[in-house]
């Protein structure tokens, strides 16, 4: 499978009053690095969504934390995926402080039209097999 | 047990190029409403914090998007209590759209103390009986 | 001319390691509560975005802050018009701790109709007699 | 003068409804970027804050937007000190698209302690002589 891998810097910004990253921004890198991996595979997600009017939503996310970051810190973010069924995938985040895992995060991602003839309209669709196939490659 | 209800009115900025809500915004709502869970309970989180050390990091989450918001549109989320253990504790959070569930999460927290002499000091502490006692009290 | 008001509880997650405001997040509430004062007037953001193809860009902000504020903290914002011209108009925000001015912003924002038939393609429009009749309007 | 420069690719989470950044997201970037420039000129952030407790709060910004960006877009932030006072300094930041100006903002920060003997208690201090003296040196 392919791997997204990419060094964060924790910036103040990203911390609370403890310290340490507050949690909801993880979910920020972890959504631009789901849309890195499959931009690496040749489909960029401005194309996606201008051209093809694809979006893919999570539907869900399970997430451990195991070791709080700091500002300054730097940690590593693996993104790969680790399923694909006929509509929807699985996202695997691992946040890598030196050897040890810090977070680990596992989410359900589907491949969605959207609909603008009204609100809240978003229709599932197949992933094209030209992306399963992307993105099944060997290689980092 | 105690549930905590706050309406949630969808701002622009909280919403994404496709017009939902962008997914990580969920976690800062439901952040801020497990501190206001405690705190309706007598224990403010700038006194935990402050006075005490306290401070209550989330180790676990699981959650499941069912239902797209878009900006304006009004929300209720509902959060309580549905486990204790010695030093952790479960919180469950609803997002509602009128009558059907829109967001579902649940999370695992653990009662921290914060320690100062060194970066990620985090040690858990039994959570006291009081904090139990008052949270589990029934009434909205 | 019409003011809006609103009362804002710092949460955790708004402040930053030294436990203050992180500033970036103040002009999300002036986001929000422009869109508010527009809104109470009678063209509430999802109106004009879904039905005309409006939007209210900022152009320009100047902010002083003058008191921080932690979480916790109670802030009171008042945000009101200042200044109408053919297609722009400045917004006036005051952050209230108590009686102090804790924050002051002014910016120019400018009607505009999106144009989706290319990036960027944002184009100023004159701002429509019945919204500035409307936001000129005395009261609260 | 230093001149700290860096790459963004806007997300989509930086972006709104309308497809542009968030106006608010600029600020964040300004101020890991002016955090950047200090570090880079030898007085890392977490250094100051943790041995020091010195912070670098912000107590006036002027942004003019010129530009709007969209998510994919690249564009180059340049970062550089204009003004040294006794406790004060001004940081420009300029956002570039291509050759084009899109963003510009000039700001104003205090060299400041941290005094945990009570809320909302920041003193400004001069700023040490080493610190102007590197970041008054030529170079990118």
């Amino acid at each position: 499978m392919l791997i997204n891998r990419r060094t964060i810097r924790i910036e103040w910004g990203d911390c609370d009053p403890a310290g340490i990253v507050f949690y909801p921004q993880y979910f920020k890198w972890f959504d631009a690095a789901a849309a890195a991996l499959v931009a690496a595979a040749g489909f960029p997600r401005a194309d996606l969504v201008e051209r093809q009017g694809i979006v893919i939503p999570m539907v869900e996310t399970r997430c451990r934390f195991l070791i709080p970051s700091r500002f300054d810190d730097e940690v590593t973010l693996e993104t790969t995926i680790t399923r694909f069924g006929r509509s929807s995938f699985d996202v695997q985040h691992r946040v890598l402080k030196g050897a040890d895992l810090a977070v680990e995060c596992s989410e359900t991602r589907v491949w969605t039209r959207l609909d603008h003839t009204g609100p809240e309209k978003l229709k599932s669709q197949p992933i094209p097999e030209a992306v399963v196939r992307a993105l099944s490659q060997d290689g980092a």
